[in-house]
């Protein structure tokens, strides 16, 4: 029985190496190894779009990742449901996030209609957030879009930062510095590795 | 000079007395020694409109407090401005308050015009929240009001719970039951009571 | 052109339908497709501990688990290390983890070293907690929790509630109840299933 | 009867008005007008340290105050009790206060007994924290602080930012900054004067 029980496992390795060898090839062109990834936000300023068109860049870098970028008042149902992962973006409104992405959020109930039978679940989230002051809300609002999508049973990460990318945006430091668009692409990265990661499993 | 300043100290002391007993018979009555108490809800199913209810019995009986209830799409900026004490309730949608009072908040900002020279300064502030599920929420809505409130520099208090008053509504427990009316008119007490002591001091 | 790369896919897919049926009888018990899940918690009471013994009863519901329950005074960095997901429970104490469960988080840096190089990495997180009222704390101290391993570039789901698995343990309802042992499973098996899927790759 | 009423709020407002001009001398010197403010924090590299006696300070530039400065582990009941306002300060470690500061927290209720009978409530609690990095915790930091105070019902309030003082003290901006001082002067400050608000009225 030992023996028969090691021919088994020799026979999947040796088919699982094969495999390896000649699927390699294809990884990035293959469209079942790649993952979609939907990057929504508000923008008011232009602040919260910039660290949005960073996201996108740092998510493209993973090859064969198909991104969409849309204002949250411009996304489709199924533009929810046929990504992956979902990075969601805001500026830091009273601590929190804006009533334009809170509504958004709603509308996940109430339009879209994904959370009854939590048709999100398994999919990835992140956040990113850009507020006027180092330590007035920016945090909470990152924390306040993935506890939404948790609402959702989706998997959360971080990336950019603890909680995601955040810029400081105030007199003190105006728009998005090279350092916060490099945290916006490490997000987007980020994200789109654990999207990955969750359909396909980790690299072995 | 000690003889001058125990004369001195003496005197205060008379005169306090004597105006604390001609005083005190109008402490009621008195529109000096009174706060006004703007309670402003969102509300689908009724839930959260019970909830306002219940607060603003609490806030009335503090004797000679003038309460103001209404949805958060009816405030106006003079509601706002005339009131010492806001308790802000909202139902749990996705983790946290509605877009609907996010709006509310965003408007501190674009529409009342509070939020520039933190017109809002020392007010006391209190929250409460209707939702579903037991932990699903309602602290981190009562924590989303009172952060906004933070941001606006006002003044925080709890009150029939640790961070507000809170009411679960799901199919486990619907509607508002007596213990929960009970919370919603500790909070109204509550933080009626604190505006005063802001206002005019601690009960000596 | 199109021929090779036709006959190239077809190879795949012929070798993956052989590795998957010569490896399906196998994947109970062989070792590549379990997960170790470590469950570490804190307990005066006995109530966080009958939660962790819950979530252990979900995480062992996993076909191939190996659960390691542990006090968090207890963990060594082996535990850490060797484990694909950790789950954490606590007892509300003050709104937050106690400080026995923050200081073992902070021993993440201080002794066990897994913070310094992110160690944690890509490993997923769950958390539970236990507390005397409804809305005092139990969301915040499963968030704490979850944010904790958030800074440690985990990956971080929900279970058995939005944010974890939660009970109320006061005066009004005394001890685990099945409902909320119920929730403790709920925990356990979705963390498991996630962490599988990470490592595995979400079934297809 | 209106000519009674008169009478009376007319003896009312000329005594206030000697009232305020013979108090007015004294009010520095008056122990009766002053609070005291217990400024309570956990320190390893100094940082957090400066940034406490930078909220010195600020209390002891309002006039007559009474300042304490204490490490938590030094803090005795007394300190506690015999406190109006009590400022708290962490570093911010895994995007929560300390353990130190958290097991301090938790001797409210185990070792100084204040919790029970809520011995705390209606004293004024304010929260400062340093963190290595921008976004990745101080926000969190401040707000269980504060969410600690609230379960002790406690009045809460900000200052040298929203939800209190902070320091980013990583590589990119090592050590404590005279912004950063200033932010921590504001919050002690701000604190000391809700206390007073709070105990003797607002400034009329």
């Amino acid at each position: 029985m030992i023996h028969r029980e090691f021919l088994r496992r020799a026979t999947i390795r040796v088919l699982a190496a094969i495999l390896l060898l000649v699927g390699s090839r294809t990884q990035a062109a293959d469209p079942a190894s790649s993952v979609t990834v939907l990057i929504a936000y508000h923008s008011v300023s232009g602040n919260t779009e910039k660290m949005a068109q960073g996201v996108a860049e740092g998510a493209k870098a993973v090859s064969g990742t198909k991104v969409i970028v849309k204002r949250v008042g411009d996304v489709a149902t199924d533009d929810l449901l046929s990504s992956d992962a979902i990075i969601v973006g805001s500026p830091v409104y009273f601590g929190n996030m804006s009533g334009e992405v809170k509504t958004f959020f709603d509308n996940w109930l109430l339009k879209f209609a994904v959370f009854r039978d939590f048709k999100m679940r398994n999919k990835v989230g992140g956040a990113f957030a850009t507020g006027a002051s180092i330590s007035n809300g920016k945090e909470l609002t990152m924390l306040a879009i993935l506890e939404a999508m948790l609402v959702n049973q989706m998997i959360i990460v971080g990336g950019g930062g603890a909680f995601g990318a955040s810029a400081t945006t105030g007199p003190d430091s105006p728009g998005i510095d090279e350092k916060e668009l490099t945290a916006a692409r490490e997000l987007g990265k980020r994200v789109t590795e654990v999207a990955i990661m969750t359909k396909h499993g980790s690299p072995k």
